[in-house]
This record gives structure tokens, C-alpha cells and sequence, in this order.
């Protein structure tokens, strides 16, 4: 049995309020079966259920579906781009996976079963996954993009290249080279044949989906220039061999420009496609990105927040431009297929004690907060109580291609559910009253999370023996 | 009268060994005649010349057309992308007109009567320019492009960014705007109608060509990652904007994908077309630049000059690799129409001393030795000497669409010649053997040329009045 | 004749309110007649004048000592301490003594005749002040010290470092030996025989005083620890030479210890002796500096402006430390001979510009603006009206044993003097009431100065010939 | 029992060449014998030993005493002043006991058994010191000094400031905090009574001895100036402070004048006395030095690794100057009590790796080769076999007043001791020809160290459970 969790033969929520994650109305007194880990039936009133079956008291409560998060950095990339972390990467070198597993198991804690890492450390993610689908660790499910294709790694102009100027060459060529998993931005100093040869090997690895640099990660220069990675030919041949692997297809876009691309090359997923430097998306791009379902992941922070960086002279704050709240807008009027998308990733203690304490709450990259964050943010653009569940479920999966497992409270799938006290109908806070998640049709022993504190452990502590 | 200079009225070269750009045999015994500046006649052997003619003997002697360099940037680009750029920009401002009028002119007592600035500051040049048109200054007459398109100043990441941690924001940020010129990074940042609107509005300026940053210049990053600054339709109105205007288009490239890019959208001039990120550039490519007589502005340098710089940590030998080599060869082996584009400036006493005397000899970016020490590079490299003498003269009036009036010593051309009296095709380092040099029919007074010394003159004094 | 000056034979103000520096009751009605650039006699009333005297009505005026700045650097040395340093270097290098007589143009406009350069490139200071002694410029009279022994240049740790990063070294090397002059930094590296030789020499290149670096200038290490700079015993014969050259010695002190050691060499200038880490000085210590008359320059700032400069997250303000404004006023109620001490220099404008407008107004290191500044800060700390008039005139004076010739209005004195229209005691505002200003009994042409703007003329324009 | 070590209850080693460390010939065929963790009898030939003794064959070998070394930095301060200190500290911070038991292991395997840590992190070291002592964990025995006083941490100018560009300024400030243990740099900013108390405060932790920073540890700015931290007053408190709890005073010294003041101030050991800014330290001190028995703890270099290090641009190769050997030949002629001082810890094999494989060998600062190093270092300045060997034990001891108990094999003395099996004094390299290593009368099981291994373990291991 794995660590931190039960196994019940068979369990049923019953007089439960479902919302289901499809969008319906609310369906009260229903009851939902679980058995073998997937939901095998689901009732719209109370129903016969057999002896051995453990009930589940739903009076009152509200099942939704497990929730999902459609672009984490389990490695906490925010944290990459700025100092700090040169200390992380150095302190939990050969311990990745696990604070990875970390990661997943602070949002696994706030009802999130599966997130989408979409730029992390190839190896130790897909170990890190691996690890806890064998039920060797406990977390949320992971799939993983690996690299982002095109980019460099931590050390690299992509986001502390001026930590170089104090840090050991030997450990930053290596951290550099295991995030850039051979498809760094190296590929656009290669023949096309070669580069195209060197996706193939990467897709081989066996990541769970691919995500293309359409533009740079050059934020030291922005407000100077905004470059693409690739000419759009190759653009095209990198979309062709992620569908030819049966991958979704992610874009990296900070420029209108690149959103075009992104587009024009059959992006499954869009992550931040409302940073365009601070343009306004034409509504005939919009539109088409909404027919098409494309998955829109968002980045948001509420007003309050950017407001308290600006003040205190962080250019994170910026981000939060009127232009960028224009574009989220425009996609939630548009009805496209928004999704959870939050950059999150397990911050170190200095890190935090360095941006001070007033600017902890409502922090949109602190993972295990991070959804519920986005939700407030996303509220006040205009989004529905509803919409917000859909964005933080059903969309996700829609986007990744996952509907037929994931997403939603309906037979057959994957019994990832959370059971909430207090409707998140009427208030969206209330998704933040979990009275239990349930991961693979077992309850989540959330008081033991994270079960191994690294990061989380108290500063200076020296890394824990599993 | 312009200073520097004498006027006859008439002017004939008898008796002299004409070479005369186009690429024939040397005619021995020829007479040149040359009237209100331009080539007049041009006669095989002796001809009757009226009495007012001020004769010049020049049994012994060749007579070449003017050199023209292809790329230079007369503020030394050179410098600007590491140290030394701060101080050079700081004493000079206020004064750049004249600073690149002196560059011009350590050209011109050279045999240099035409360059093409390719980038400089964009208002300075064109003062610079017009000042020499009107006679009001002395140097080498100058074509300019300015600012090349979607390229930010001096103290961006594209030269020097690091500076900014010393310098003050506001010289910092002023210098930036006056060489983006309205046409830097920021274009990338604009929407394709606002984008377009300002490449109308800077063509408009009087601009003689327009350069394309089809690549990024971010040279911190060699090693890791090329972008692309532009997407492709972007290309294809810049270039349609610049042929509207009857200029001729170049492109700055820095890598394969860039280079292709730079061929579909009908460059006329490639700068530095070899720098491929030393990727050897595949036949088909270069032989449809060499079909379209694209001009192909190499930069050589001497395997010498490479191997010092790498005897000394100097990562500038890097650029002679062997791939970029094999380019020049292939380029070379097709017949392109090879032209000179050294990318020299007048590089400031300061400069010149931290590189160590020892590696100034055969420095390929010091004006007025930068088209000897090209010379001397592309002849290792197999080009022949009569080839040499056209990358120096006709072939940049072919790319540059000047041949009407630039390049050769024909009738009614303009009247630029250089007289050597050692033979140039016996020896290319004879082209060095000048006796006198001749710009618009004018003799050049050579020993006075700098005129006005600023950057030339020793270290540490004030700038002098006119 | 000068420019900027006019020669009357004889001059003489009559009715006029005299306030004569040497802190007595002002004498209303007073004359005073200047000859030869003296004062020649001083009545407490009417008197008979020859009839070739040039008459000033001071009805209603007031006659006060032309004022003393005790401590300037001409070549702004605070603005070397951070970022702007560069610029300012590299644009004015030939031209020191230029920009240095600028800057006592602007203090002589303002009513300060003389000033005591306390730090500043040795050579070109000399220049400057003897060019200004020899009639061939306009400025303030210049007392100078040259380099502080034992400090390095613009570009060491002492002042910007950081700047070598981006600058050329041969630059920087070349600025900070003429800065160090000789007895810069090097000289704790040096046996104690060569260092006391190296001393000698710099004493007899002519300066007017000596500086001794007792702590270090290492503000980039402030917070952490406090150096000194030379043993004890290297104090005493650096102290012996310069009493023996007839010099005044002068201390630079940023901590309580080396303020110790300053008063045991014994120090007849101290500048700043009141920033000691933020200690309070004890009381002993500061009576002995009272009562043996050293000049204390001590550097204040209003309230206001350290309170506007904290706001901004400009340390500087955090030099108006409670402790600061302590030792302040200790030294007032102890009536310790209080002397400005402004570091004032002649800021760029693009470091004005960088630093914002808001905090020019009560900037103590503008000068021309310092003096009024300095006076407008001490006066919130408790300094009297008179007191305030003798610090900027008697005091420094005397500190710096220069009474028999300057910093009062007495027969036999050199006729600096300035015309105020409004009473300075009534409030120390009305020293800005200037109605003329003489030096050297000539009446100063303010409305001509600077002569020849550099610093303060337009950005961007090239240095003018003189 | 304590791992890694076998316990007899009586050893003795029969017909061994006995080099007992006091200068006298080697005893051919002497018998010594352990007890109770001293040494009990030493015989100059066979003896009657008890039955129940474990015989140690010493036929053909040689008994030398415990190695010491008078001068490391366990955690690495050699690396600490260059890049590479960050991610070692960041990796290990809570585990640095365990770091400094790994370095200590390094020693002990090569013949080391007690050392002197003259700087490391304060509370770290005496918690590893305890452990040891404790018999918790294996190690050479420490010694502590703790912070040397005056001297701030790794993230302050003392050793790599700029990695404050990149790293958590919370992580930089509690590690230098750490390092600092109350009196650090902040010291100089104290009044002279707070200082006293916090040194006071500081030798109550029960460090083993204080080392004072008479001057600056800036090297930075080597080159420039040379400063001192404290008044010579203060010295003399120091020195009383220190001495008054019967502990060794040592000094922290760069330059001539701060040597003087060294030995002004009654130090008992001084830390690399050679380094003067390449002044040749006077006779006359020298032998002041010598006559006082003062322990000097030079830090040699092989002139063949300092012409590697130049040779390929190291600044530390500077080091080995001809002053610098010069110094260390006159106190070897002076007959000073020299002794062994490597200032070496356990370098990462990132750092290791950076520095290049050819630099391996013959580094000083490598723990464990280091004093083999350093013998054939002081060999090449005319130190004899003997010597060398003292230098290795006896002046340590004598040095750090401790010889009572160790630096000599004599009865009554703690049984630490080395046995070789080829001469030692007939070439010092055999000094390396270790057949076992004792400590306390046990055999170390020089096979298993390190016994967990931290930072010699493979790069990028996780920390492993103790």
C-alpha cells in the first residue's frame, strides 16, 4: 500500500451535491459509486449500493471533480528567473524528484490530483511521475513536457545567466544541460535535419506532451526586443512529430507575433497567450482560438496584488498590465476554453522572506495556494463561479486530450474527486473548504503532506532520508 | 574651396596602366581624362589633350577606381559590443558627425573614396553625409542605412547591456534612442500596421538603404541559443517598403535559418552571410546567392591574426572557424559577387592599448588598414587578385545597384581613383603603394587628412573647435 | 583685464549694514573702503572719501565677508561614488581644470569667493587654481589639497569599482593614477621609509594642504566593517611633514576610532567627523576638539530631504541618522569652530536627471546651492543666524589658519565681500538676497558665469572652445 | 566503540625507528608501547612487554607522532573567496559538521590527527569538535578558533560579495551571521567597551583559540590598499582577553605593518606572516619573531605550481612571489619555529573541476594532500627532512602551547602516531608511505574514511542519513 493513503474495495458518496465538472446544474442528492479507482456509477438520487460498500456521508456537501493544474513548474521556475535559485538548484541537486514529489503533494493537499508540468527537468520529472503512477511516492499525477523546446536552462540568458558570474561553471554547465534535455536552444544552431532528428530522440524519452519556445525567454530584455526561436517551417515539422507521437502540443508565446504563430501551427495549448507585450489580441485571433477549443492558459493576479508589487518597486507587478487584463477578457467574453495554467512551483523559504510577508497572500506562484489564487483572480475579470470550475477540471482535460480519463464526475473515469463543505456555487472561497480529496478512488491522507519536507522543511535542515 | 582638397579643371592621367575595375586585362599606356569630376574619356593609349589640362605623369603607375567598403560603422560598432564603448560614446557625444567624418577620412587617405555605414547612430550619419556632400567637411563619401531594423542601442543587450550597471539611465537611455532611431527592438513589439508605419516613417528620414536584422545580435548568447527577430511576412513588407523607396535592401544574419530568410525576402546585400553559427552553408543556397549576384560582404581574417587572438583568451579568433572558412571558400568557388564589408571603425587609443599591441597588426576593424587586412584574408582563402581589386571597387557598386555612376573608371562615371605605382596584380599587398588619391576629380590632400583629429589625437585631450 | 570682472581704482560702500564675520553686533551705517583689492579702511560710519572712489549705496544693504566653502570637490566626487562618474569622466578628461573652474563659477555666483578643494585630481587642480590666480580664468579662489593620502581613484574600491566591468582599463588605470597621484592606496603597501619619501614628494608638488585617509572610503562595505587605513605611528610623521611644510592637515574619519586617531595626529581640519558608524561622540572627545579650535566640517541635510531620499530607497538618507543629527549638535553646544563642508561638486545633468526631480531642491552636493543648503540644514539642529555667517566665513578662516588674510571684513584683508539686500539675521534665508558679489575688491560679473559652460551647458554638446 | 576504529587494551610497536618528533636522531630498534590512549613506556630497544600486549612489528619501519596541522578551514575558505562557495554552502548548510568531519577524515587517513580550524563557521565547528571528542564521529581532533576577529562571512567583501548579485539576500545574510558569530566587521563599528564585552561574550562559547584580523581580508582589492581593522589599543585587549582565558592568540595578517602590530600585540601563532604586499620583512623582526618562539605558519607554494597557475591567468599564482619566498627562506635561516599551515578544507569537484585537471596536483589547499604538499613546498626553500618533520608535529604543538600532551612521542603524551615504512628523512616524500595512522592509542581504519562521505561523494549525490 502506498504511503499516506487508504484502499477501500468499494466507496460511495451519497446525498452528495455533484457538480460534475460538465457545466450542468448542480445535481443534489445524488449518489456516486467508486470501484477499481474509477467512478462506476453515478445517480441523480439515492440508490441500492451493496453491503461491503464504505458510504460516504454527502449531506451537505459538494463532490466536484479532482481538480486539476494545466501548467505547473514542479522546480518552481518563477524562483529560476530571479536570485534564489542557485541555492535551490545547489541544495536539492540529486534530490529533484522528490521535491518535485513535494510539490505535487502540497496541491494534492488543496485537491488538486493531476497537474501538468510543462518546464521542469526532464529526468527527474519523468522519474518523479513515474515514482508516484508506481505508488512509490505519493503526489498528485504528473505528466510532463520535460524542456521547453528551444530553451536553455537555468544558467542560461533564459533566466540567471548573471548567476554565473558566482557560481561554479562545472555545476552550471550540468544543471544547463539537464534542463535542456538535448532540445535546448541549441537545435537553432543545428541543420533542420539535425534538429528534427534531436525532437524525435526527445519525444522518445517518453514525455506526456511537448511544448515549443514559439518565442524567447529573454525577460532581462523586455521592453527591448521580443525574438521568435524558430523560422515557422519548423515550427510546422515540430507540430507534425508531436501528433505523429500522439502528443498535445503546447506553445511558449510573449508576443502577439508569436501568438500568430502558435496558432498557425496547431497549438493545443497555449500557455500565457495574453502576454503579447502589452497588445491587444485582435478579436479575429481570439476568435478563432475559442472555435477551435484551444486551450487557454492564463496566467492572472488579482489587482491587489500587482498593486502591492508596484508599490514596493517589483516589476512582477507589471505583468498585471490593462492590456493583458483586456486579453483575459476578451477570451473569457469569446467562451474560449480557459484553463488553470499557474506557473506555480515549491518556493524556497529565503525566497519568500526575501519578497517580505505582505506579499505572501494571494502570491499566484505559490503552489498548493496557486489555483485558488488564480480562481480569485480570474473572478474579478468577469469569470463565473461555474466557468471557474470548469477552468480548474473539465478544461484542463479537454485541452490535453484527456476528457475520456479525467475531468469530470462521470462513469467510467478516473475517480479524482474533492468533497467540499460549502458551495462553490455561491462563493468561489468555498472551493478552498475541502473536507477530503480523493485520488485514483482513494481518500488522500492529507494530514501527512507532504510526507518528506524538503523545501518545506524548516530552513537549514539538512535533506531527510526517505 | 573645401578644405583638404585642390580643384584643376581639367585632369589626365597619361601613360598609365589602367585597371579599371571591370575585370579585363590591365590596359598599359592608357589616358584617363577627368572633367568636372567625372571620367570624361578614357583612351587605350595616348590622346591629344587640350593645353589647360593639368597632366599627371603616370608611366610606372595604375590607375584603380576609388575603393568602396561595403560595411563599415564609422562610431566603431566594433567597440560598442564590449568595453571601451562607455567612455568612447560619453566623450564624443555632441561630436559624432565629427567623429565619424575622421573615421571617413583615415579611409579616404587610403584609397577609400566610398563607404556604406551600415549602422551608426542615424541622425549623426546622415549630418555626417550631407556635411561631406556639401563640401562642408572633408572625408569619404558616405552611403548610410542607420539604425538596422529591430536593433537597440549600444547599452542593450545587443552590445553592451552589462554598462548599464555603471552608467547613468538617462545618458544610458538616450544614447539607446538616438541609434534605435524609432526602428529597434521596440518594432517587434508593435503591431504589424504600427510596425510597418514606422519603417515608412524612418525610410523617410533619407536613409540611402535599409539593413533587416533577420537575426538577433545578442552575441552574450553565442553558444546557445539564435533567434529570429521578425516573423517571415514581415520580411516580405520590409523588403516591398524599401524597394518602393528605390533603396537597396540588405540583411544581417547570424545563422543558417536567418541567412534563408534573408535570401527569400530579396536581400540585395548580405552582411556577414557566412556567420552561420558554423554551420557549412549548403551548395543550393550558395549558388542561388551567387545566380542573383547577391553582394556577399564577407569578413575575413588572416589565420594569423585568428590563431593570436586565441593565444590570448580573445574570443573573436572564434569567428575564423573552419566552417565559416569553408563558407568564404564556397562563396569564393561560386563566383558570388564578393564585396568588401570589413565592419571597421575608428577604435579609440584606450581600446587599442587593452588589446595589446601585438594584436594590431592585420586587425581586421581598424579603418583606413581594414580593406588591406580584408585583402590580405580572402587571398588565403584562394581569391585571386584581380577578384580582390573588384570586391574593392565594382562589385560594391554592383550590390549596392551604383554602378551608373561608382565603381569602375568608365566614361561619365564619377571620378574616384587611386594611383599605386607598384602593380596590384603582381602583389595585392601593392595596393598599399599609393601615390594619390582622387575623389569627385579632386586630388585628396592625404597629408592632412584627419583634418580635425578627436579620436586620433592623443589620448586625453579636449575636443578641438572647428 | 579679466573677463567677467570689472577694475574700479577705488571703491567704497557707504550707509551700509555690516556684518563682519568676526560675530559682533552688525554696524548699520558702516563705510568701507576697498584699495588694491583690500579692504583699506573700515568706519563705523560716514566718511570722507577721495573723489575718484567708486561709490556703492548700502542703504538698506548689508556687507558680509565673502563666503568659505571649507570642503568641495570640484570634480563632483560624490556622483564617482556611484553610477554618472563614468560619463563625467571620459567627456571631461582634458578639460579638468575647465570643469573645475565651472564649478567655483557657480559658487562664486552664489557669494562664495573662496573654496578649499578637499579631494580632486592633484595635477589638474593646480591648474586650475593657478589659472585662476593668475587672472587667466574666473572662479572662486581654490585652496587644494589634491589627492587624500592613502586613497585611490575614481575607479578603485574607494569610489566605483563596480565601473571597471564595463570601462577600459587602460581608462581606468590611466584616471586613477592621476587621481592617486602618487600617494594613493599604494602606500600602505609600501615600507614605511618609502611611503614617508612618497609623502615629501607630493607636499612639494605645491597643494595646499594635506588630507589624511585615517579610515577608509569603502561605502560600498558600509554596514560591515570600518577599516583604518595607516598605523598610529605612520599619523605622527605624516602630521610632522605636513606642519613642517606649513600646512594645514586635515582628516577624512568615518568611525569613532579613526576620529580618535584624528585627534591625536593632531588634525586641524576634520571633515565629516561626525559620521562614526553611527556612535554618538563621546562627550570628552568632542570637547577637546572644541576647545583646541579644530575646524569641524561637518555635512548635514534638512530633515525633509533624508526623509524624501528614504522614500525612494536612496541610502544616502540614511546618513541623517539620529546619531548624525546628534553629533551635530553636540559640536554646536559645544561651540566647536563649526565650518561648511558641503562635498559639493558640479553635478551632470543626466545625473540630476537620473536621480529625479523632486530631489534637487535642498540637495546637499549641488553647488552653488550647497552653502545656502548646508546653512538652511544646520540651522535646524540649532545653529544661530551669526553662527551660521561665521561658518561659512570666519570659521573656515580659521580652521584653516587663513584669518590674517580671509573671512573677515577688516583693514588690511583681501576686499572678498558680498551685498545682500535683506537681513541674514532676521532669517539665514535672506544670504540668497545677493546684490553683488567682489573678490579681490573686483565687483564678480555674475550674470556671465559660468564664462564657459561644460557640465552645465545642454547635454549633448561638445565642449566648447575657450 | 566508535566506528571506523579497533580498540586494544595495551599496543606496543617493538623494533621500530623511532622519529619522536623532538629533533633528536632516529632511535633504531626502539619499543614503544600504548596505553589507556597515551603513550606509557618508550624504550630505545627491546623490552619485556606483558603478555596481553598487541604487538605492532616494527622491523623496517618508522613511528613518527600524530601529524598536525596548524592551520585549515574545514568548510573550505579557499573556495569560499572565489565562485563555488555559494552552491557548497547552499548544499550543505545543516550538514556542515559533518563536512568539517569528512575533511578532518581526509587528514586522519593521511596521517593527520589533529588540526587546527583557525576559520570556520563558529558554532558548526564546535559541534564537530564535540562529536569527535564524544567519540560520535570519527575525525583528526579540532581545535577551534571560529570566526577570526574582525572578519565578516562568505558573502561579505571578506570573501565573494558579488555573489550577492545572485543569490537570496536572506540565505547570504544568515550564512554570513553564521560565520560572523557576533564578532565579525561589526566590531569596528561598536564603541570600544560594547567591543570588548562582545569578545568577551564570543571566548565564553569555548572556542580553543582567537585569531585577531589585524588587517583587512579584502582581496579584492590586493593591489590597492592595504587596511587594519582595529587600533593598536584595541589589540592590546584583544590580546589580554584572550590570554587571560589561557588561550593561544593568533594573527591574521597581509602586510608589513599589520605584522609589526602582530607582534606588538604578543600573538603566539601567526597565519601566512609571509604575505607582506611583497615587502621583505625586516631582519631585525624576523628575529624578534624567532627568538620568541612565535609559532609562523607560512603557506608555501611549489614553484612549479605557481608557474602552472600564471600560466594559465590564476591570480593565486601571484601568491609565490620572490618576496614572498624570500620571507619564507629568512625565518627557515632565522630558525623560527616554523609550522605547517595549509589553509586547505575539502574542496567540491565542481571547483576542483573548473580549476582543470593539471591543477590537481601539488594544490596547497587540497585536505588530506595538503601537508604533503607543503613539506615539498618548504623543501625546495631549504627546509631539512628534519625540520619538515617538526614542522609536521612538534611546532605545532609547541606553538599552540599544547606540547604537554601532543606534537611528540614521549611517555605520558596523548598516543597519536604515524607509521611509515620507507625513511623519512632520507627523502620527505615518505612521508606519504602511511602503513597505519593512531589516535588515541587506536588504529584508524584508514580504509573506511571518509565514513560518509558528503562532499567527496559523486557529484550531485543527495546528502546521505547519517
Amino acid at each position: 500500500m502506498m504511503r499516506g493513503t487508504t484502499v477501500p474495495d468499494v466507496l460511495a458518496f451519497s446525498n452528495v451535491t455533484l457538480i460534475d465538472g460538465r457545466g450542468g446544474d448542480p445535481v443534489v442528492g445524488a449518489t456516486v459509486v467508486v470501484k477499481d479507482g474509477l467512478f462506476s456509477d453515478v445517480y441523480p438520487g439515492p440508490a441500492d449500493l451493496p453491503a461491503d460498500v464504505k458510504k460516504v456521508d454527502g449531506t451537505g456537501k459538494y463532490l466536484l471533480p479532482g481538480f486539476m493544474n494545466g501548467n505547473v513548474h514542479l522546480l518552481d521556475g518563477i524562483m529560476m528567473m530571479g536570485i534564489g535559485g542557485v541555492e535551490y538548484l545547489a541544495r536539492y541537486e540529486g534530490s529533484f524528484p522528490r521535491v518535485m514529489q513535494e510539490s505535487t503533494q502540497l496541491s494534492l493537499r488543496n485537491g488538486v490530483t493531476t497537474v501538468f508540468s510543462t518546464w521542469d527537468a526532464t529526468e527527474p520529472i519523468l522519474e518523479a511521475r513515474d515514482q508516484i503512477n508506481r505508488g512509490e511516492a505519493v503526489g498528485a499525477r504528473i505528466f510532463a513536457a520535460g524542456n521547453i523546446v528551444g530553451m536553455n536552462g537555468p544558467f542560461s540568458p533564459d533566466f540567471n545567466f548573471g548567476a554565473r558570474q558566482s557560481i561554479s561553471p562545472t555545476f552550471a554547465d550540468r544543471l544547463d544541460a539537464l534542463f535542456a534535455a538535448g532540445v535546448g536552444g541549441a537545435l537553432t544552431m543545428m541543420s533542420e535535419a539535425d534538429a528534427r532528428s534531436a525532437l524525435r530522440d526527445y519525444i522518445a524519452r517518453g514525455v506526456d506532451m511537448v511544448k515549443i519556445a514559439v518565442s524567447d525567454h529573454l525577460v532581462q530584455t523586455i521592453g527591448r526586443t521580443s525574438y521568435l526561436t524558430f523560422p515557422q517551417k519548423w515550427l510546422y515539422w515540430m507540430a507534425e512529430e508531436t501528433h505523429a507521437a500522439g502528443l498535445p502540443l503546447l506553445s511558449h508565446t510573449t508576443s502577439l507575433q508569436s501568438l500568430e504563430l502558435a496558432y498557425e501551427m496547431g497549438a493545443d495549448v497555449m500557455i500565457h497567450p495574453t502576454w503579447t507585450n502589452n497588445l491587444v489580441i485582435p478579436d479575429e485571433l481570439i476568435e478563432k482560438i475559442a472555435a477551435d477549443r484551444v486551450g487557454v492558459g492564463v496566467q492572472p493576479m488579482t489587482d491587489d496584488y500587482s498593486g502591492r508589487l508596484l508599490s514596493k518597486g517589483n516589476w512582477w507587478g507589471l505583468l498585471n498590465s490593462p492590456q493583458h487584463v483586456q486579453n483575459e477578457k476578451k477570451f473569457i467574453e469569446a467562451g474560449a476554453n480557459l484553463m488553470i495554467a499557474t506557473d506555480a512551483g515549491c518556493t524556497s523559504h529565503d525566497v519568500l522572506a526575501d519578497l517580505g510577508e505582505d506579499l505572501h497572500a494571494d502570491r499566484p506562484w505559490t503552489i498548493g495556494e496557486d489555483h485558488f489564487t488564480w480562481i480569485k483572480a480570474l473572478r474579478q475579470r468577469g469569470l463565473s463561479p461555474m466557468a471557474a470550475i470548469q477552468s480548474l477540471t473539465h478544461n484542463v482535460a479537454e485541452a490535453y486530450n484527456k476528457l475520456d480519463l479525467y475531468g469530470t464526475i462521470e462513469t467510467g473515469k478516473v475517480a479524482d474527486a474533492v468533497l467540499l463543505d460549502a458551495d462553490p456555487l455561491a462563493d468561489s472561497e468555498n472551493l478552498r473548504s475541502i473536507v477530503d480529496v480523493y485520488k485514483d478512488g482513494r481518500r488522500v491522507d492529507r494530514d501527512n503532506l507532504p510526507t518528506h519536507a524538503l523545501v518545506t522543511a524548516p530552513t537549514g535542515s539538512p535533506i531527510p532520508a526517505l
